[in-house]
């Protein structure tokens, strides 16, 4: 999933471009506390043990909607001013940020419209349709998507909150971290996995507001490791097809979120398929959650750097956990 | 499983015969708090709307250990003096308490006995295991059950803890609707599942001694309903054949919990394997929690109720998180 919707939309282009800082994230945490859940941190001995480490997890599978998308939409939908609000809102989505949207909008009182391409899973479709937004279908391809979405925001003025790229969402992501710190405030290293890199710039602009000697890394898939090689190459990469179960993580980086991460990331950690399928299992084994894959490759990467962990005071972002629960990741009927 | 194996054991018979009161479960509270987790109290939208309810889920599966019976269990071997404790602390269970006793004992540094019939889930033997508790081995039928923990308790002098009907163990129990309460103070009816009756009795006296107008149920398999049949007909049934896949609700209320329920328990709602396979994935799939079929029973009880519950302020205790995730009960493999 190339990102090339963000420049070619004609909406507002501030909130695109301007880079978010910590006290955006502190106001978003004010202004989204009436909507959000305050989710738990959870521990685990057996983690703990396996790691050498301690390990606190923020878990936003628990949020509203099953993912930290809500708190960036409904911190996006919340700055709209009367006559943006009256016009709507939409956006493109195959996943957790499609029904965090419309979600957001069904509790602000304002008409959310989703533009959905039809290799989307099914029950993140479901999810957006439950929630009351209008879908409009398009092919899979970028072009196709880019094309109904400029269509439909030509026809109703509505107001466009892109997934990632935008700095009133990513300051939305950076509460479940702001929030973390606040629970458990001695933590010297957060990881959170990296797609667009929303919930990562936001977790970094969090962390180093509060304390800038913690690190910050990313879990990434391997068969889309764009943000990795972007920070490695100090160049963004666009334009490659991610190859990965972990739906929720085949975005690219955009302009806004590469800049925050190459100031604020001490790196990617990769993991592959097989990793993150057995680590999905451990974690609904050891912490009793329903993860999906794109939370739980997390567990993979620690798992991969258990030498350097080592008695380390971990904070994790656990995304979500929107997954099919009929066709599990480490089940045989899984493909 | 007939509870007849109580008034065999040649133990210390107070815990076992004494009711334990509502002071007792504050006791209870203050003295487990070094060990215990402060579990989280879950709600969803989706879910409430189902009902037409407001619903409180108190998350006892992400208890150490995955279930409730970490409360009780501790509660029990704190209260054992230091001679009793050289001698270590013996049970018999094939499920959950047998490893709430284990990981109790191995974090209050005493030794730990499990008598294990040979049909025991293997997931909850290896759980037993894991936290260091002596297995010993015996055949399923009571009888074999009863001699052999004779036997290991005429050998060692340990003390016996008995699964539920024990007042220390009920007290203990007692303690998460106790957390419930302050968690969430304006609840007027509470649900919790009932197999020997310790969870329910002691939920009971937690929230009666709060505010005796709370109503509070019992959930139970159709195929188990000892409970149910026993509080209607006001008379004690044992010696029954348990048929559920609700492994942990197959056990018989004791004189002990018999006793406390007909005091404080307003009925026993049932529901059929059937509809609790489908509550199972249906909490999985709202509340992002990983319940075991003895927990979920709770939702399959709680849907069939729908008139009458329009609009009550509602808790449930969801027990437990411990099942094998090969196997789920919704899938075709199960059996």
């Amino acid at each position: 999933m190339p990102n090339v919707a963000v420049e070619a939309l004609p909406a507002d282009a501030d909130p695109f471009t301007a880079l978010p800082s910590y006290a955006d994230v502190l106001a978003a945490a004010e202004r989204i506390a009436p909507w959000i859940v305050r989710t738990p941190v959870l521990r685990s001995d057996e983690l703990d043990e396996e790691l050498g480490a301690a390990i606190y997890f923020k878990c936003e599978n628990l949020q509203r909607g099953g993912a930290f998308k809500f708190r960036g939409a409904c911190n996006a939908i919340a700055q709209l001013d009367p006559a943006a609000r009256a016009h709507g809102v939409l956006t493109q989505s195959s996943g957790n940020h499609g029904a965090a949207i419309a979600l957001a909008c069904r509790l602000q009182g304002i008409a959310a419209t989703v533009v959905v391409p039809a290799a989307a899973a099914r029950i993140k479709r479901a999810a957006i349709a439950r929630h009351g937004a209008e879908i409009v279908d398009c092919d899979t391809a970028q072009a196709s998507r880019d094309a109904v979405t400029a269509e439909q925001l030509a026809r109703t003025g509505a107001s466009f909150v892109h997934p990632f790229n935008d700095a009133r969402v990513i300051a939305g992501q950076g509460t479940a971290a702001l929030e973390l710190l606040q629970q458990q405030p001695d933590l010297d290293l957060l990881l959170a996995p990296v797609s667009g890199g929303g919930l990562l710039s936001g977790t970094a602009l969090a962390a180093h507001g509060r304390n800038p000697a913690i690190e910050v890394f990313g879990a990434e898939p391997s068969g889309a490791c764009d943000a990795h090689d972007s920070l490695l190459s100090h160049q963004r990469i666009s334009g490659r097809r991610a190859e990965t179960l972990c739906d929720g993580l085949r975005a690219e980086l955009g302009p806004t979120t590469f800049a925050l991460l190459q100031q604020h990331a001490a790196g990617v950690w990769l993991a592959d398929d097989g990793a993150t399928a057995a680590a999905t299992r451990r974690l609904f084994e050891a912490l009793k959650l329903v993860v999906e894959p794109s939370a739980a490759i997390t567990w993979a990467c620690l798992a991969s750097q258990r030498e350097r962990l080592r008695g380390r005071r971990i904070g994790v972002i656990l995304s979500g956990g929107n997954l099919d629960l009929d066709r599990l990741p480490w089940q045989s009927n899984y493909s």
